[in-house]
């Protein structure tokens, strides 16, 4: 299959990439590069050592003989390039990874909301549009985010996309099914929650293929193929904007730290490894929905954990100590969260569990780099409201003010 | 109060502010102009002889006494000279219509998708970050729409607003309240459908007031302050694009041309006529949500028929014949719509029916201003699908496909 990456620099796009490639598929990476400007903007930088994308392509090339193609374009402010890429390019399917990504990051300040709202809207809307207006047949898969549904619901299980619910009519009740509603807790979030929008009214009025997956906290740096050489790395977040909870403990174990525990650390996460991740996107590629046929939606995750039972996770594996803080964002402090995710398991996933995967972590990155932290960078310091910010400015020993060296 | 009409040059914004101002509010009409340049890209205009938008200003001002003050401004793309002006004026509340508003205009090619998508959504958007950033305490009533509900439901009343529905939990079943389920059908009615979750995100996480008022379709051209100087008439489009179906058979009628209806004309519609629109919107702004309390949602209209019922209703009062045309949108061919609307029932409406009002707007408007009609421009051509645009391009007879004369 010809595969265009869109989003190919990142986190999830890198590695994906090179799945993809090395089964054979012919692999096109677009990306603006933007996550690369954010780092310079927020002077953090990957805590692994992260070549420039070309440079990332040529030793692929080197090592295997397979060539991926790297285009800089904007799918959010370059409409027509975009339409003339595909038009002369016709991929086969499309995976769409490229939008700001980091829930902290859209919260900043007015204008990182307004960048991540327009970016993001842009960019899944002008993708979608040109894909009808070339009248190509790919299959879109996307990236969304089980934190569409907010953490803070009665208790259901998340499911796969929609519910059944019971509309009074004239004639009685009548069922109807309907996306499983959203509630965003952020920003961030609350552009998936739109993206979900898109992709329902495409699929029905121009009947687009799409697959959009709701994945889980990934985790997680090496896969089989970023293992192949050190300039393959993978980058790995851990400021806090871009580095998930995870990440930011394994750092703050590294330099002997304490984690740093947001509330009462009862907010449940679901996590998916790297590894699993890229497999879970081979698995959606292979199985699209036919044309007229709804949005396929799964849960991309593997497993659940509370925050607190990963600090002491890794706090068991590394001896670090626990330090409680109040919560900079608008949520329950408890919540649980039962996630459906029949759908992977059914097409053949074998996931591997952070209870197997996490000291490799802690061994051969966190530690390894550990020289290249810089810690006056990670704490969280976003606050999702006013009145919340204020509370973290009241207090003089809340680690979030200054710089943890 | 002092009151912001965004949109204030538009069809429903200029009465509006007309009506607020002769109530003794102080009026900011904040609008870029783009419906101007739209008739402009089109080569339209409206039916009656509009004036710039500062002599309309000038006009109210020599008539009344009154100030009504123009600011051009991109809500879209000047997001912080609109913050500055937010911060200086400290509006006590906001009336938002500048968002492209016609679904055939937003379906007409991929440029007119991606161009509604981006204002209407930034627009939106950049509005509520705004009011957060600069702490105003404005209560924000926004204009949407009815069809975001699609029209192809199974025949339940619309209820304003919200739907309770029950969900499995692991205790059993638990109720909830969720935003009624949307179906857009058309880009521009997408648009609507986004606003919503953007407005339940700002209401929940920054407490912003809101009031979102779903519009039927408006019909007339008078108010009680238009009619005081010909130079404060309002806009009346009949081209393709904004000229709504009744606007477009009062047309036909008064140039002789049989109105044309799209398939069966058992689509059923939600009217409303402008003075009763005005009244609301006062109503609306009289009854502003608290902080912290979920968005409040109305359906604003006042009677609903079927195209083809409305189609005799004209050829009634005009002897004119009805022609039968394919649908070019994608819609259920017959539907019915029941609408709730009790909220603005309760807060006093006393609503002008089409039954009693139309005959004025044959004689005033139509065939007032007969002679400046473009026929040419009075078919809708733009197709919701790329099937649907070759089934009228197939049809030689099609008069969509050439001029009326
Ligand atoms: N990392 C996670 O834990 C996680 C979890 C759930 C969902 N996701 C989703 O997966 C996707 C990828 O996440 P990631 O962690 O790899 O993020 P990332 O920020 O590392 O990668 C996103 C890539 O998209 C590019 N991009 C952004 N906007 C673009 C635009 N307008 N035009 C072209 N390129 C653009 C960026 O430059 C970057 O290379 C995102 O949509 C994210 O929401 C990630
Ligand atoms: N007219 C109807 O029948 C009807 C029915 C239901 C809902 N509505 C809603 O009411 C609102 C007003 O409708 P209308 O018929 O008056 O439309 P209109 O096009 O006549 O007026 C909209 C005004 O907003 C301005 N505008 C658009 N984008 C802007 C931006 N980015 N910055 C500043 N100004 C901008 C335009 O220049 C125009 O003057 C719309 O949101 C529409 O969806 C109208």
């Amino acid at each position: 299959m010809k595969i265009a990456v869109l989003g190919g620099d990142g986190f999830c796009g890198w590695p994906t990439s090179l799945h993809l490639s090395d089964a054979g598929h012919e692999v096109h990476i677009i990306d603006n590069l933007s996550r690369r400007w954010i780092d310079t903007e927020l002077g953090v930088q990957s805590l692994t050592p992260m070549d420039s994308i070309q440079e990332r392509c040529r030793i692929w090339k080197r090592e295997t003989g397979r060539s991926i193609r790297f285009h800089l374009l904007d799918l959010a402010g370059e409409y027509q390039r975009l339409k003339q890429w595909l038009e002369a390019e016709k991929p086969d399917a499309i995976i769409h990874f490229a939008e700001q990504r980091a829930a902290p990051y859209s919260m900043k300040s007015d204008r990182h909301k307004v960048y991540t709202v327009n970016n993001n809207v842009n960019a899944t809307h002008n993708l979608l549009t040109a894909m009808v207006e070339t009248g190509i047949d790919a299959h879109l898969v996307h990236l969304g985010t089980m934190g569409v549904y907010g953490y803070s619901s009665v208790g259901a299980p998340i499911p796969e996309g929609y519910l059944d619910v019971e509309i009074d009519t004239p004639d009685g009740k009548k069922g109807q099914e309907i996306l499983y509603p959203t509630r965003p807790g952020s920003v961030y979030h609350m552009t998936k929650s739109l993206d979900q929008i898109l992709f329902q009214f495409y699929a029905q009025n121009d009947g687009l293929r799409i697959t959009d997956l709701h994945q889980g906290i990934v985790w997680g740096t090496h896969t089989d193929q970023t293992r192949r050489d050190p300039q393959l790395i993978n980058r790995f977040d851990y400021d806090g904007d871009y580095g998930t909870v995870l990440n930011r403990f394994l750092i703050q174990a590294a330099i002997g730290y304490p984690l740093t525990v947001h509330g009462t650390g009862g907010q449940t996460r679901a996590f998916i490894h790297i590894q699993d991740s890229v497999r879970c996107i081979e698995l959606a590629l292979g199985d699209a929905p036919a044309a007229g046929e709804r949005v396929k939606i799964f849960n991309q995750m593997t497993e659940t954990h509370r925050v607190r039972d990963l600090a002491e996770m890794v706090a068991g594996l590394t001896g670090a100590k626990i330090a409680w803080l109040p919560n900079p964002r608008k949520e329950a402090a408890e919540n649980d969260l039962i996630v459906k995710n029949d759908q992977f398991m059914a097409l053949g996933l074998n996931p591997t569990t952070l209870e197997a995967g996490l000291l490799d972590e802690v061994v051969e990155v966190a530690r390894k780099f550990a020289h290249r932290i810089d810690r006056s960078r990670v704490p969280a310091v976003s606050a999702w409201t006013r009145e919340l910010a204020a509370e973290v400015e009241a207090d003089p020993e809340d680690p979030r003010l200054k710089s943890v060296s």
